[in-house]
């Protein structure tokens, strides 16, 4: 099953089931099942949601919707940097003992199809592909071998970075906070769907080109690995986004560096999950 | 004024007035005010709450209610490294060009008198004495010079820092996330009490001996400088949290090493604010 938040046209905020270039609208049934994605996940009710009547739901073309952020509201983002062999080599960086975590707050996120605004004080925006892990339930002290019981589902993100302030000090969360520069969709793949995430196939694309691809098998710390860190000094709740960390091929370790600019279109496609594709756009002054 | 939130004993959480070791309770005007802290400011209500006939109110020694983190639903908490000249001499850094920025997650605070965790997975547990500034309105690229419009008042920090896992890696987020390791309070002292925050003086005791000391003039960044950069590639919204940064003497650069145990009392004492006060105990198995 495939979960988007949404926004209709009128304005409202709902939540729908994807299915190709449609999403069924489940506004009907949102009172019953908790209001939002997150508290769906959170009132442990997307079995409820999965034996809703499809055909009973309002459907809309996706080009008639805006697709937000598929968590708009995560209390917790939690970012993992350098997660992957190729990309360990590509910064120069020893191979890591410990999984390497930062944040994102909630409003630096946009849905598929949203703009990316690049902002006006730095134009080196750089793209990172990644599978983010959305977690199903509340987890803390948790192992890695039943760490997949805490997930929800899986979605595609673009950790969209600001490189010179990433770099201003050796705490990336300026670079990586920048208002509408993270890509989350297009929707939650709940975990049924996705039996083992270390065998997924991840592309990032700009204007059509490949610019990273890996399989999450590369991954230094696997899915279970970093929920098992992260669990053991904060707890995670429902909705909680793990973005589990890029490969090489980022526009900053290219050269000459290649930097997103308006009218570029980047997308991060992960096999069984989706394709988030954004438009760049200029942040207005 | 000074402003608390805190829990009755009847469980049930409110916002009021500190006065001594009394709290008088403002809950009988709250709905018309907004529901917590946060929302009255984000309200512009303060000047309400100043006009509210104190009288009136029930109070309550502050020994029969608990104090709960001044804030304790931010948005964003943003945390400064390395933001005084005695400290930066310490850690062996270099001086720095930007403010370093972390962050912390809600549930990583605890009020004054509530205690402070250790973790059983480390008891490499520090104490940072730090001067916390509460946003008032809205701000995204503010200008040095009025970034102090944009404050509603001031507290006192304590940024417990879980040390190993703070080093485990560059990125500072897991050793200052700790559920229950940095605390929040009293009070918020708002900011027509406190004219210029950089001519505070601070102290960080640990069991009555004196830690930390430092004006806050030995800021590197000032606290309209903190404004302006965070406001760069954030927006900050009323009830967000901007903590200031440490000085010399944290438990890590000593020789021995000190790190607080159960039972250890910390105290952040800050001229015109008020001490903040937590005594550690154990994480429960």
């Amino acid at each position: 099953m495939k979960l988007a938040t949404f926004r209709r046209k009128n304005g409202e905020v709902s939540v729908g089931i994807l299915s190709g270039e449609m999403v069924a609208d489940l506004s009907p049934h949102l009172d019953e099942l908790g209001g939002s994605l997150r508290s769906i996940i959170a009132a442990g009710a997307l079995d409820k949601v999965a034996s809703v009547d499809v055909e009973s739901l309002q459907s809309y073309p996706l080009d008639q919707v805006e697709l937000l952020p598929v968590i708009p509201d995560p209390g917790k983002i939690l970012c993992i940097g350098i997660n992957y062999a190729t990309h360990v080599k590509e910064t120069g960086r020893d191979m890591p003992v410990h999984p390497m975590v930062f944040t994102r707050f909630a409003d630096s996120q946009v849905g598929h199809n949203q703009p990316i605004v690049r902002p006006f004080v730095s134009h080196k925006l750089d793209f990172e592909g990644e599978l983010a892990v959305v977690i199903g339930k509340t987890a803390r002290h948790v192992k890695r071998e039943n760490a997949l019981d805490y997930v929800a589902g899986y979605s595609c993100y673009n950790d969209g970075s600001v490189r010179d302030y990433q770099k201003h000090t050796i705490q990336f969360v300026p670079g990586k906070n920048f208002p509408q520069t993270g890509g989350f969709g297009p929707s939650l793949v709940t975990k049924d769907e996705i039996p083992d995430p270390q065998v997924l196939h991840l592309v990032t694309r700009l204007n059509g080109e490949v610019m990273q691809e890996t399989d999450t098998s590369d991954m230094i710390f696997d899915v279970g690995a970093l929920i098992e860190y992260c669990s053991t000094f904060t707890e995670l709740a429902p909705g909680d986004v793990i973005v589990s960390g890029t490969t090489g091929g980022v526009g900053a370790f290219r050269e000459p560096p290649v930097w997103m600019k308006p009218g570029d279109v980047v997308e991060i496609e992960i096999s069984g999950i989706g394709i988030l594709r954004n438009t760049i756009i200029d942040e207005e002054r």
